[in-house]
């Protein structure tokens, strides 16, 4: 695309008014490697794959927004080019797919130091290289206001191994990898916002460390997920990106069920426990529909209980029974005494 | 993506605030079709598609931003809804691959009309379905400031088809469609820019009808491209987006050639003729290095002129042989006699 806009320019010395375009995408080329299955990668007019024999193509897209996703405040930019992939990493594993090839959009500031664009690129492709992802195509341009991300990642998979949302049945057990909530407690600590309203201290940034590092730096269920679609054991998945409470409710929408989760059983982090170990009640609220975890939730038959502990256990990832399917629709969250109950609320919504 | 920041929010009864982000998504996908190839589309964490048996994939992405590369007050959304899909159609075109799948992220500040979304979508699958695209996914998000629009496109074709930007030889011909510059003399009437130093009139917008419908609503050479492909005359083929001296300045660099461009065989348009009819000179800035052509430039051996020049018209496409490949690395654009002599220039760049 051509600019209409010849206003936007910086002449620091520093900053990419000086490396322009074509030297920005030969530098973002230039850390990119060859990989599996690329036979044209950046330089063409569209990058040029080969898919796996008997492989169905899995495609996801995420777009970032500089203010509305993240601060340059708090977010480094080698933890922000993690990220920007990781989110999309993690919604390939969700279908229980290999994801292979990336493309990157980048609209940045004309203004911004090199240095940003450096670290970014050194954290994507840090990201790229954990998960065998090579970066194909991508497009840059000049942004007015702040920095813009946006990634389409394309994964593979035998169809019989995907997993989509749609399968989930009545009865079976629902599932969730690692622990919820400490990414959206990291962020009310840095945000200055108050963990609920009954703990309005101000925030310890320092403190929240590892809670922070949950949000800025996450870590996409790859290899649970490849093992639960090997293993042929989850009747639906989903990745935990709105809070589960929200994300459950897309399982149980398009597999025409309801359920119920068990507040006493979401797994909670030693760091979340500790942090709001002085509250009167468990912030639910941030262990449901917080957001941000990157977990797999998952439905799977209670017979197969056994099998989905041994292969989580071989995977290293811990794993938590949360709740059960049921037939009448609708999504709830309750107490095993009954002295909480939560009804699903709408979830994250960018625009209400 | 979660996003960070709650403020950005808007009370307009007619904006997106009222929809919501999940009743945008519904209202999105309610107007896509399931297409050839698409096992899963819009509503899972990833879609699921299938390649045609022998076919490799082909991939190419394009962020749009506003007052960047588009400004609401001349663009209508239905021309930037198909326009945001046609740039992208271009660069699948330009590899000689057929156009399957889209995904389509939106960022929109939430005070937006409604209407603005309904037209715009109204624009984008109207050109996918002249082009058999089917959308299949994508993200959505609330913008602080303006409309950003980023689309990544699946294509597919047979290895043996797959035209490349390194394949030109010396002594090939260059050969362009239809013509140039009249998108580029558009958006110069339309933004009230001089033509060239030497005509400072005031630009007379309504006059410019034809010429800046070239500019919002560019018509990729998909029908061309695929016929050159299937007839494999070309050796290397580019889409016209950043002026036709930077464009084939790509393919002389990656196929290790140069080029020589013959202003006077350069092909205008009857429209942007009558326009530059009273000035000392033919504006040739705007026809090498104007941008948003979205023609094709190819190479093609000379014995091939008569097969190209069939193939074309069986198309309705008019094309024109303009300069040959040389030698010499470089690419000059000279007239027959001599008078003008053009070095290739940087061509355009987002940050310079």
């Amino acid at each position: 695309m051509h600019r209409i806009d010849s206003t936007v320019i910086s002449p620091s010395s520093t900053a990419l008014a000086t490396l322009g375009e074509f030297g920005l995408i030969a530098r973002i080329a230039s850390g990119t490697r060859s990989g599996a299955g690329v036979v044209t990668g950046i330089g063409d007019d569209a990058a040029v794959t080969a898919l796996s024999p008997g492989m169905q193509l899995l495609t996801s897209t995420d777009m970032l927004l500089e203010d509305v996703h993240f601060r340059r405040r708090w977010h480094d930019p080698y933890r922000l080019g993690r990220k920007s992939l990781a989110v999309s990493i993690s919604d390939i594993a969700a279908m229980g797919g290999i994801p292979r090839w990336a493309l990157l959009s980048l609209a940045i500031p004309p203004d911004i130091h090199l240095d940003f664009v450096d670290e970014f690129m050194r954290g994507f492709l840090a990201m790229a290289s954990e998960h065998a992802v090579t970066l194909i195509g991508g497009d840059t341009c000049s942004s007015r206001s702040g920095v813009t991300v946006s990634v389409t990642l394309l994964g593979e998979q035998l169809p019989e191994q995907i997993i989509r949302r749609s399968g989930a049945l009545p009865d079976d057990d629902i599932w969730v990898t690692g622990t919820l909530g400490d990414a959206a407690l990291g962020l009310r600590l840095v945000e200055g916002l108050t963990v609920c309203s009954s703990d309005p201290r101000e925030p310890v940034v320092e403190e929240a460390g590892p809670l922070l590092h949950r949000l800025l730096d996450p870590v996409p269920q790859v290899i649970a997920a490849l093992a639960l679609a090997e293993a042929g054991v989850a009747t639906a998945m989903i990745d935990v990106s709105d809070g589960i409470l929200a994300d459950f409710g897309h399982i149980a929408e398009q597999s025409g069920v309801g359920g119920c989760l068990i507040l006493d059983d979401l797994p909670l982090s030693p760091d979340f426990c500790s942090h709001t170990a002085r509250l009167s009640t468990v912030p639910y609220q941030l262990v449901l529909s917080g957001g941000e975890d990157y977990e797999l939730c998952f439905t799977a038959q209670p017979a197969c209980r056994e099998k989905i502990v041994d292969c989580m256990k071989k995977c290293g990832i811990a794993v938590t029974r949360v709740g059960i399917v049921t037939r009448s629709p609708g999504v709830t969250a309750v107490n095993r005494d009954g002295s909480q109950h939560i009804a699903q609320t709408e979830g994250f919504d960018h625009f209400t």
